[in-house]
């Protein structure tokens, strides 16, 4: 028997409430020990049997074996989850801010307090990305790892990609179809996808890499006359996480670029997201879906959970060790092809002009 | 530590010991273990150190924890599966024809056996899909997979459609570049898609599909005017593996289908395979990537050895139970605009002419 614990009832939280209800028997056949869920924390009190207000109820429960946390951000997520891991309990998250800036921390402090900290939901929403490249690709050195890692993003690019339409009214569709948040500034600024290739490239190459250091672009400055331009000769305009193994180390940024159709990533349209990883043995592998939303997010977080209870007492291993100082080199000296505005292909990205990668 | 042994030399065989002995130490930290290749087993005698020709070694040396088996077929395989799972020996196979034709009967021998029989290398080769399905994906009540399952003949449709080529040259060229046998029957029938979708359908349904359950048919009957009329309207032609869950029960088939540019598939082309599941809550998913050769099938492999070395005390469940009466419904009954030759598009599939199935 296992009780979990969810803290947060916000868009993920009460999907993970509702999919874990939903389909308590087939997890717990799943699991191979009956699965159930037994309280809901949010600092609001929420009609529903299982919900609490205070955490020392979940902290002093010995019943309770995992602990869900889709609190976001990285100050309260940070104390729950420390004080769960802390008291022998496995934490399940969706919180790329909170993976990507105190990861490796956490899974040292779940490792010492032999118990698990799984996060498949915090990176592609329910497209299976965490374990395959920690499980599936364990034979691979992998090389590089990108992808489109922001639905809303993609959501506003294809709009303005198939209406011509500008940034502004495109972001104010998306608004207004609930695909971006109401303060839209994570998502189109890049932060979003940043942390996401955080999680990937700590997991892909072994060392911790920080959000703050991984150079960040939005896509606010990107006009319909740019991707017409582009759509005019073969490419399509897409936000980009991406993570590359280089000389004595890897460069990891987020910037928009401009992908040929040969591409898959080309074709990925919508709110969809899809990362690529390469690696040596197998070559490039796309894994593709939805990337966000309550419901796929939940289907990740779900599949954690019964991976936790499943192997309560065994641990997941990421190969994930801290930082490794000067092993990040600037991606300006990553060589490329760039499309400036005004003037079309170049080999360099001249000073002072709006540029955009061309993706090779 | 664990040793392993090889059973079979051809392209998987030689290709996993390659890959084994080319990252033993990386490998090692990664399962927990040392993890090193001990034997080799061929039935001609071959020139490595590890090389041997009876198979009673390897099934009387204590030390060996995990037999690879590459030989293929469902005859000499099948002895060796069984007399490995029954010396408590975990089994890991990329042999489709075997896990399709007897994965029920040998993943309950390896149950009682207590150890792990595993073969994320029989579909897809590289593309991680079997622990995706079987592991991130638990959440999710499976409503349908397909997919392009066999290299070989997406080679050939491409070459079709690429350069307005008939069959027979389109497979001479395959032929010559290496991506087709000499006796290619197996692929063009769609034999070999045939065995993955009774594998993938087994993992995601629940209950085990046998290969002569499963309706067939393969590209040899496809023209290049086909094409050429399919391409006009908007789609491409190829060869699809599908089972889908319908009213009591699933039907699964395979057969070449026409599909529109907006499914991703229509862009997959080459030597590529992609598989995409649809689930209840997290939507379609896609998987991408090599799905065939030495080293992407090696990749795979390896990644379930390191699975069974680090999991030695431990089972890998997988919902797969024996098949079930009265369960596979004939595709004929699934509603679907057809292509008939020399007609266009039409909703019902009229007797004696050649027709294929348009993907909604």
């Amino acid at each position: 028997m296992s009780k979990i614990a969810i803290i947060g009832h916000g868009t993920v939280g009460s999907g993970v409430s509702e999919v874990l209800r939903g389909g308590a028997e087939l997890f717990s056949r799943r699991a191979g020990r009956d699965v159930s869920l037994k309280y809901i924390l949010d600092i609001n009190p929420i009609d529903d049997p299982c919900g609490i207000t205070d955490f020392s109820t979940i902290l002093n429960d010995p019943e309770v074996d995992v602990v869900v946390e889709t609190v976001g951000g990285a100050t309260h997520a940070l104390d729950y989850t420390r004080a769960a891991l802390n008291a022998h309990k496995s934490v399940i998250s969706s919180n790329k801010e909170l993976v990507a800036t105190y990861g490796d921390e956490l899974l040292a402090l779940a490792h010492e307090s032999n118990v698990n900290y799984l996060f498949e939901g915090a990176v592609g929403g329910g497209i299976p990305i965490i374990r395959p490249i920690s499980q599936c690709l364990l034979a691979n050195r992998l090389e590089e790892v990108y992808g489109i890692l922001n639905g809303t993003t993609n959501f506003i690019l294809t709009k303005m990609t198939d209406e011509r339409m500008d940034f502004a009214p495109a972001l104010k569709r998306a608004q207004e179809l609930g695909y971006a948040e109401r303060d839209p500034a994570d998502d189109i600024s890049g932060k979003d996808v940043c942390r996401k290739i955080c999680i990937l490239a700590s997991l892909a190459f072994g060392h911790h890499v920080y959000p703050d250091d991984v150079p960040t672009t939005g896509v606010e400055d990107i006009t319909a006359e740019d991707i017409i331009w582009a759509k005019s000769k073969g490419y399509a305009v897409k936000l980009i996480g991406r993570a590359v193994r280089v000389e004595d180390g890897i460069s990891a940024y987020v910037a928009p670029h401009l992908i040929p159709k040969s591409n898959l990533l080309a074709g990925v349209g919508d709110v969809y997201n899809a990362i690529i990883t390469c690696g040596d043995t197998v070559g490039d592998v796309m894994f593709y879906g939805r990337g966000a939303g309550k419901l796929p997010t939940a289907s990740a977080v779900v599949a954690d959970i019964i991976d936790a209870v499943k192997h309560k007492n065994e641990r997941k291993y990421f190969d994930w060790s801290p930082a490794k100082s000067g092993w990040l080199i600037p991606p300006d000296e990553l060589k490329s092809q760039w499309y400036v505005r005004g003037e079309g292909l170049c080999d360099e990205k001249p000073n002072g002009k709006f540029a955009m990668r061309v993706l090779l």
